[in-house]
């Protein structure tokens, strides 16, 4: 990946930083004639938006967003649609709250990218992280609203699976729970118990991890390559991407590691259409870099917010020691945005390898597995 | 990346397959005159060979390098460094045991890529796994010989620290010890544990999965990039299109879910030369996608072999139902061998961001850690 | 080249059409802390811009750029740099003349894009262009602005050599002389002639093509690279990417077909600081695919513009025969206002080559013609 | 363009020095199962081997191409097909002649790279023009070929259409004459001239340049992209890239500066299928950087070669100043074997946008223009 941009066919570009007057993103290699508007984007967004509970930052964001070219009338239908140009996407800041940053321009915040981003450019815009902020995320899932048009029948869906010492039960996984509670937890009872502890996480200033599980269904066969250009290297490297993301794992994950040959093989037997039906799914819908019509499971880990209340010792710009507390809106636990985020990095990552996979190999990729 | 090549200047793309002529590899982008002869590559080559131990596969392959392109006598120092130009790298291919396919080649063997990969080419070079042979980790092993090189001091070491459910113990981490045992094991005692667990295992004819880990010191400061560019996406790209790899973490990792945010933080002290001397290393080195001038860490799970002595439910190419046991030689545990490769990902990475720093702020990276 | 980004490390991804809200631009990968401020790229705007005399388009745009991200003030000089992060462009679209499309939109016009862009995407944006409007050469211009602060010393210009049958007389070239006459001309003589000719030639609704010379001096010896990464292919790329331009030569160009070894030397004599001086420059400035440290000259052909007052014969959407004349604004030698657009291309090709350099090569590149 | 790899999709990557042990390319991303054989490649091969006439260097070298990966018998026909896997070609340098290198070493040859070279890596392999050698070009052909056959129909033939100042004259344009005389001729009269003439400079050791046309026929509509993916700008990039190429047109080319918007149109009539006829090609098949259905004709300027027996003024890496004369094997005329690699450049640049484009639109592309 370039710094700003991702992805082969289906490629994003995204700028701005979290006090500047706008964000945005141009997402290229779109097909044409898909049908397009700013409210189907916005409805992913309103997902990640920050201040709809009292367990995410209070920043004020409507995040609206506004498609500004590679949209036209369908010269058949008439409905706007793609047009194989470049999708420009923008959203203004509002909620650029005016304050004092005196204390913050100087200092380096433990888990802060605060000292490594001013080594390398000698320069840190400061307000409200700049460039590293999450703010960006919000291109991320409107760019991932695109991909999940891009593949007809992709269905991706996201989960918080763990907050800090807390898992989900995976007997209670309910996919329509997770619209249900504040957390994208799809264990209504585990919704209550990640409330309740972060009720407590949030009242005494800290902050806490998380584990996302992203689902995507309706992935053709075939797509990814066996090498470097593999599926499931394309998904490691985006959601490790994500702010604040310290592991990723697909299918059994680092779990696998303690499996035998026996346990750990997907099991096959005569499925639809000559398309094997399997019996497990270890492998997580990938395998040997190229997806087998299975769903595909990944899981990322999510560090604790590092802007806590506690006093931490640091250094400041100029090597003096210090003690560094940051105050001001914050998330308690930035794992539970980071779930629309998630699916949209997975959605983009199947848009890519679709196009990708139809350049090399001439036909629209098939769902053999489909109706099985 | 795409299908056979990554980096960006540091970029590396190999051909082969495991029962062809020859596999090779093209690392373009290498500064000029570095020192490089085939016996530094040779050196880590000798160590992911296979048929060393009862460990690992019996395939016996000398797997001799041999430098094509891209290197030529000094003006100055008259000994054989690199020129600038794409270096080429050919080992042929000698132990292609020729033996009957004829079972392999119509069947889809459970955890093996057979099913995925044919649907996507409808075709399949089935001899020895073809493209998707371990074999074509003997060119990234070669290609991080060289990416060691281009960065001044990096050290990029690896260890075993799991095999199925046995782990090491962290008190007893030594790195002298991974090269006194067949296992890359850092931990004496726990490399006896592997031994017999592992004999178990292989006499039964089952295999079993790993964790590795990797830690590059010497790393300068300021490597990486706020986004798309994360020097830990790349990681964590390149160690997930390893054979049989489900799984990447960083630092703390999918621990880190569990931890608060005063846990986490890394807390920073007055250092040398005005850098800060951290106070623990939960980041892995990174923060924020930069390298912090700390040791990178990361780990990787590697699924058990997929080629085992149980027969083990499946279909043919035709569809037909039918049960596969997979014969001849194999590794019980194929997350040994990928110690080195996993070394050698981490040093391509590495020596990418290095030459992409180095082009993007114009001065050598520092190391102000280097000597705290 | 990407669809619609180009270069390595200094990389431009531009989006917008004709008749949207607006046209942007991010460029990524550009140094930290140089000075960069909108009236820095309004000044290379402003001699792109159309509406400027009566030999251009008579669209009146003011192409007002802001910058929306990737600047910040320098935490020494407190002025207006860059950050490192990528660099939002936005110019807001003021002139969108609301008329009837109704001919244009069924109508394959001969000469434009019409019939090939629809029979690629199915759709096309028939407002003004849309995707394909020389509107979008504006965010080259802005972009090449930036290029030629990454290069220190770098002068890129320009000059138009042929309008129709008519040349300039190589005698009188004269750089102050192209902001004195509409033309960009060197020669005032031929700005008169030029004039008289094109007069004639906007009266009868026609158009012509034009020749033009881009010539970049303070190049530093040893950009580009013996392949693929040649600077003078990615300059051809560019100005070949360039509206309506049909051909590009480097140096003596198509003339050099024409001479013999000993005519197209370029001899050296001893220059300064142990580099040679070269006693002519057919090369151009380029030998082998790198920059020698002699001005880089480049030539590109404009066809005429498509759009003229007579009726040509063509079909319509359906396949149906008809005429078509394009009435409305447009230049009469749209080569006019590709001087600016040339330069930029050419200075952003040499600051990608000049960020690759120092990457691979690890020093920043040297000019020891400078001051021969 | 990468420094030693060119494509998006259909990607090539070459390595290899004139002396040393073997040339190699790796062609990655070619559709899966398309019939290969190395005796496909071998006849492009044959045509662009040296010391065929005594119109071209004398080196000796078979140019014996091996296939090493990438290929497969196929599971129905059994005939040698490609895989989707990498392609390896190697060819093994036969003719390296022994010889005094002492003088080269330390010698700028006015024309070559000797400077530029050693000026930006500060060392260089110096025999046989090491990496600039027009060695390379073997591996260029031998993509070329299989490009060939990724796109059904596609025909690219190349022909001399002048040298030095002699140049063909169109009403004898003949395709077959081209096989018939050693200089790629059209006409079988030019050629007669061209012999005389280039006798003449061969025996007075002088070098002349010269103009190769490349057309390409059943090029599918609707290839490329309207800005930087356009198809013109590809395909000037990699024919400026072949060695000694100083400028590059399409259609009209530099011509068309000089023409009427009327005269330069291509009108339309009804054509076959809904889609039009053109009744003439000035646009040289491309239109806004798309492909109409047309002929594809572009041509590329080729400079004298650089290596002559008359002496040059010049330095020394000293920079002392010296004369240079080059002795041994060289072409007076580079640009006769320019004609098979311009055709092979041109076939892998359609061969690339023709997999680029039925990966963003999702259907193999069209020929409507075919038939008529």
């Amino acid at each position: 990946m370039s710094h700003n941009t991702f992805g082969h066919l289906f490629r994003v570009t995204t700028f701005g930083e979290s006090h500047g007057p706008q964000i945005g993103a141009v997402v290229d290699g779109v097909p044409p004639r898909i049908p397009l508007t700013e409210s189907d984007i916005q409805a992913d967004l309103d997902r990640r938006r920050p201040g709809q509970s009292r367990y995410t930052t209070q920043r004020q964001e409507p995040d609206r967003v506004r498609i500004v070219s590679g949209v036209f009338e369908d010269p058949e239908t008439g409905e706007q649609v793609t047009t194989g140009t470049p999708i420009g996407l923008v959203i203004e800041n509002v909620d650029q709250r005016s304050k004092d940053y005196g204390d913050i321009r100087n200092t380096y915040r433990p888990g802060h990218a605060d000292y490594a981003y001013e080594a390398k450019y000698g320069i840190r815009d400061y307000r409200g992280g700049g460039r590293s902020s999450a703010r960006e995320t919000a291109m991320r899932v409107a760019a991932g609203a695109i991909a999940r048009k891009v593949v007809p029948g992709l269905v991706v869906r996201g989960a918080l699976v763990q907050i800090g010492p807390h898992t989900i039960d995976r007997n209670r996984f309910d996919w329509d729970e997770v619209a249900r509670n504040p957390f994208f937890s799809p264990d209504a009872v585990a919704a209550e118990t990640f409330a309740a502890y972060l009720d407590d996480i949030r009242k005494s200033g800290s902050s806490v991890g998380a584990v996302v599980e992203i689902v995507a269904e309706g992935v053709p066969v075939g797509l990814g390559a066996p090498l470097y250009g593999k599926l499931d290297a394309d998904i490691a490297a985006l959601l490790m991407s994500i702010n604040a993301v310290k592991g990723v794992e697909i299918g059994a994950g680092f779990a696998a590691a303690a499996l035998t040959g026996e346990e750990n093989a997907d099991e096959m037997r005569a499925g639809n259409a000559g398309a094997p039906a399997f019996l497990s799914n270890h492998a997580g819908g990938i395998l040997g870099g190229i997806s087998t019509g299975q769903p595909i499971v990944a899981r990322f880990a999510v560090k604790p917010t590092s802007s806590i209340l506690t006093q931490r010792r640091s250094v400041d710009r100029t090597g003096a020691e210090m003690d560094v507390m940051t105050k001001g809106r914050h998330d308690p636990c930035v794992g539970i945005r980071a779930v629309p985020v998630g699916e949209a990095m997975v959605a983009c990552a199947i848009a890519d390898h679709y196009l990708r996979h139809r350049g090399q190999v001439g036909q629209t990729p098939q769902w053999p597995q489909q109706d099985s």
